[in-house]
């Protein structure tokens, strides 16, 4: 908060047009809910635009319930990722409303009145990126953009993707998903006139480091325009492109 | 090119609509002008929104100086960006219509009618770091965007970076520029509700390895909106935040 | 496509020797099969030689099957890698003229008037190295190529090798499958006059780093004439040594 | 030993002041005790202040007992970490006085009549880098020190670390445990004047290559006072804070 | 600041007992100078207990002199570290004040009438570390720290060390810093009661890796008690070990 | 020598048939020539189809002057790479029949009488790739093969790659030259149908870590046919190119 | 062969003092036995002092029943490292005359008339180093030398250490062997006037690096007389101690 | 010091039969000379058999000088490695008994008294691997061995090698020093029965990093009785290699 505006509430605390309770509020707010063994956000989406997302590798089915319920009170939809398919069914059980999409390994529940916007196509090199694809994909529904999906045209069959490319073209952001070496990126990034979110795969064998290939081929792009999240992170890819898809399209609403 | 167009091209020049000549300039075009050391993109912009630009480093100042006579042809604008000072020397003592800026080891020529738009924030987390937010400035500013410079707001005191919170929050894009470390972008990108591009810079010593760790940390971020391109690489963020800044701007005009 | 040979096509349109719709076929044609999951590349063949090839790893049994059979109506002989024995005996169950290699991890399907034209050596340096030797031997042959392996000729026993020189010379190229210090590859480089194709297996423990160990002894042979492929990739040899022998060996049919 | 010291041993001995026997115990003593699979380290606790841990990781139930055993006759207090829960139910069963922490993997006998002095704050970015956390603050209260647990801080919520900053600030030494990209520790070490202990975890994926981003972040922090224990290794922190809290505290006492 | 005391602040200012404008005072303050290049923190001591520190690298004279002059207003003590001598001859002269150490490439300017407390022993494995220990000394001492200085006791020659570990043994913290191999640190962890702070230099060659192969030694000792900095990081060590020294050492006073 | 041959030979001696001198020309053959400081391979021409060519690196001017001269008696024609202008100026006053590039850093004598057959395309992504691309022409140049130069058609502008893409196709061979991400590669590679020789180069800058970026990229492509050698080795690239180059084509002659 | 030596070879062939079947055994020979997946080097003592010994890891146990049948007609040790218990059950009992130790992972059969000669030390870090100890170990009495083993005396209680020294210093040899930071093998390296291998052990966590951090420290050592072997390499150091133990030691019989 | 030991001395002072002074010397001793800037360690040779050699890396001319005075004193052999041509004049100028090698970069004095004893080979692959030779041919023969050199036999030729096997065969031990791939050390490991101690050197290119792709190779070789020294060691080899030969060598004097 700047000096001026922090001036400004507390002269109107001493004009009493402000209540210092009142005050608390514009002033400072613990802003999450405590549980056992999370601190939950509950000022994100008023800081960033989007609510809390569950991260849930590395959390227990009880801990998701526990945070979800929380959530529940406070925001329509809900998103967990990185959820596999045993602790998805004890979740799924005790929270009958969250749907589980095995490929994209998330839990969703998804606000009935809220409509899709804007246009973000995601990209896939091969077959096997389509579990990354579709983390991203649902991620970018959830969150209220349209999206177009358009799997399997790495560059070993370029023509796939020329046949492909007005449809990318389109697009408000372009999600591109790639393993192996990952091309696939620097080809579409010279092709199009929108913004492009590579998302590095774990998909290879030997030299590929378990992604570091083409997270660095991406990084060393000899095309604009493309900026790279972690590999695997569909979701990280999808909240941005979301982020930039909205802001494009809300304009036209 | 879907068949469904090529078709109707073909179907225009049987028809005797279109002559062959003008079909040539529908279904293709070499779209590059051929100097001995380098094939100059000319569709470029067409393609991707942005004229080609020059990346100086491994280039002589006579293959400068030749490719820009040959784009300033086509285009308004020119921007070289890793050029020395001595290259700069020579390059602009031939074409002297070229502004060099020594910081930023820059070469520009801006289309004096542009109007800038939008708001790009560019932030650093030190002193050291400017050299690479001023490459992302110019560069910025050369594609018609209005840059916000907010430098030297590192974590290790934060209070400076909450004085310029508004500031950065006005920002359509926030471009977040750190060496050593990193982290001052996993806390701007927790606290601002519009796309954050990190860049790593190669600011640092020992275990640094010439910015790989400010690098692997942004693309780690537990904050959500952040994306990374190459270490040192301004140019590469600015475009990217041009092309996010100006797609949501251009409504407002 | 040059513009010389577009502007021709498109006067044989204007001309009426050629219809619309047969422009198309010379102009552009998708070129693939849309499956739900992949997009299968029906014009490989005519581009690169070989028709596509299933990499088996990541796909599931009946992705595997599905490819397969659209793959089927198109060409005779079909290759599947890296299939793991539990999915082996669900397609091959599916398809039973496909058989099952357990060394290699092969699914095949052999054209039966195909004639093995030409030599390619396969050279192993140890017994653990031969999982990815069959890998190759069995692509080389399914791509017509006769195949000589010698396997377990590594140098910590020398004369094993040069009791097999001559055999290996007679060769029009040579792969060489080694693991742990790759180091076979130059003593073999030194001592043909035919192209020797490396493939690093990941054999090997402790400092071997999964094979890059060998790979990075072979990218910087001292003998000349080598080129290397990725970590355990005997598929990627035989594809380069089987272009390689097909195009001497044409001449003499 | 000092040649000074030396030789008034020798001279006591000389004058027969000093036996021969007793000068051993003065000039040197084995200072272990032999079992087959270890030599227990009789001494540490004098010469380093702290008696030897047992690491349990690739030892046995049975030479996890055999070794507790042996402490148990000279230490009050036992404390073993890395212990899995099926070690555990074997190694309790013979030797019930102790107890067993699953989050932690640690076993424990603390000495009933020890008093918890000073005050060691514990911080972890997220829920996932508990199971870290708990290893240090137990190590840390069978140390005699008391503890402050604050969890889930990290930056992508900074004002849940604000809501808690005067409670860390009242410790003597802070430990912060991250994974991901780290950056909570540089913003602590910003803000508080003790010395931070910065323990990196191997939560994250992709390019966090097992918890090596986070250790290079922290090494590479623009803050000052931090230093750096190994990935996961919340009993080093926890040791280190103890040294260092019980020096500062004992001169309340 | 937690809410309870926002609330009584805020009380104060509605009951008149605080004027708003001293009430800004309390919740907020830029704390910090605006120079054109850099915004010094001047809040720095009151947070962490020491005033900022000049980085000297990538700064050129004259940053260093403005950073420096500003400085001056607040505080009695200045330190720049990693100072050329080219850079330090044009400082000094503008600020005959300064003092310069070529070894450790500081600039000081010393408060006279601070007094050292305590005891920091600074111990290297060899002659070439002394750099790196001398900036360590140096940020020691201008904190107000006494220093033991023990220098070349590697343990290739382990009877040095031993020789003097009862001078070791006398501080309360220890320093250790060493290039090469670094496995003295392990063995001064082994043999004292008091902190170890480690320091890896980038001396030595080969798969040294610029420090790295030391600093992964120091991270992985088996010798507990002790935490590491970044290579060559001599003021790191020092700030830390400063923290500990002076909470010890201030009972005594 | 397989024994059946060993045995032959034996026995043609004892025959009578062969004198023990000219047996040892069969049998061996020491086949080199020893220097103070090289032992010149004379019998690799023969062993490997191309004679010795000298690596400058490394190497005085007097060493090269001394093994070219060595050289020149039995072979017609001669080649060192990697000479710098410096070593280039001593040798070629000592030697005036070799003649210096600059680009390539090549010095060269061509047998006169030599033929060029075959073509081999040498393709490169941009601008600065070039000077590796001369290493690698010359070099094939000198071994007797047509070079097709194809510079400065890398994939951020696709179609100047397209409009080369016949010239390409007509090839024996292709080399694929590329720094940054060498994203050039995988498209080349789906596209032809002869063997892909690639060479990364260590253009580029921060994470493409001196060329392993786009070394790694080209191993893990995911078009088929593509083998690859060291960053920057244009000279092996040639090496292997001629090998299939010169065996595919001495059936026309 | 020297030529000098060939020349007299097929002169006596030419005098007829020598068969040419005779000359077949003195010039050359094949020297291996070949099984379908091996050939079994048989002059391998004959070159190198010792037959070969299986490497189990990667062969399957009727492989190794193969391999020890064809071995055991030629020589009266066997040893087979790298042989986990449940190849260890089938293969003795096919063979039952084989001793399978779990410890160290291996098979032998010891030649009973076999003298053990000379003292190679086997010292460990610390206990979970003791497999790999023990690999080495029983690869150094098959040998044929005798073994002092020294076990668990790491730098953290390095009066343990020195204890044993004098025990250590009667060694030919010394086998250090160390996980974790590995610094062990410097101080012994520094108090002994044997020759010194290092064996680096996989033992640790996090920075670790699976030992590639203990090797780094061996190989950086301040210490002189050491040199290091693979990772987790017990056998390799065993062979080397062996060599350079019998060379020492057969001078006394 | 074992206690027996301890107790006979502590026996003989309190018998009379041992001065208190005299014991000094049998239990402890500072054992070495201290410079400003270094502990010159004068118990070496007693401890490990060779006395101490300067490394003149990091040290000044002044500082070298320095020492070697004071070493004069004690020992009649000087051995400094890594002392650049400008440091030698300086040395030389000031004590001329001291002869500097340009291409070892080596200053020595040797005693005029020593005899060479036993025999060391020194192989290498290249000529650009001499400089390393050298440094361990000048140390062994400081160390009083005979050596012999064979230089530039790698296996890109490997007729070199065998031709000159039967010297190296005659060694006690073998140096392997190679830069590249390193794969001379596996050949020669395959083909002798005397330990083969290899050399990394940095020689080499692009993925060839530093010299790290050899000494992998090494420490991966698939021959057995091969240990490994530090990249460019020359030195440390040479010193392995004295302890061996003079041990084995010094039954026959």
């Amino acid at each position: 908060m700047e000096q001026q505006q922090l001036l400004k509430v507390l002269q109107d605390v001493a004009n009493q047009t402000l209540t210092p309770a009142a005050a608390v509020g514009k002033l400072g707010n613990d802003g999450f809910e405590e549980l056992d063994y999370a601190k939950i956000d509950t000022t994100r989406a008023q800081r960033t635009g989007y609510p809390e997302v569950i991260y849930g590798s590395g959390k227990s089915a009880q801990q998701i319930i526990g945070i979800v319920k929380a959530m529940k009170e406070r925001q329509k939809s809900i998103l967990a990722t990185r959820v596999d398919s045993q602790k998805a069914d004890v979740v799924t059980q005790a929270l009958p409303f969250l749907k589980y999409d095995a490929t994209s390994q998330t839990l969703t529940s998804q606000d009935k009145e809220s409509v899709k916007i804007g246009n973000i196509a995601i990209v896939t090199a091969g077959t096997s990126d389509i579990k990354v694809a579709e983390e991203a994909a649902i991620t970018a529904e959830i969150f209220g953009n349209q999206v177009t999906r358009i799997y399997d045209v790495g560059v070993a069959g370029i023509h796939r993707l020329f046949a492909k490319l007005e449809l990318i073209r389109q697009a408000n952001v372009v999600i591109v998903i790639a393993g192996m070496e990952g091309a696939l990126t620097s080809v579409v990034g010279g092709l199009v006139d929108h913004p492009v979110i590579a998302v590095p795969t774990s998909i290879g064998y030997g030299s590929n480091l378990g992604g570091m290939t083409p997270l660095l081929t991406m990084l060393n792009s000899c095309s604009s325009g493309i900026s790279v999240v972690n590999i695997d992170n569909g979701f990280g890819a999808a909240y941005n492109a979301s982020m930039i898809n909205r802001l494009i399209s809300k304009e036209h609403i």
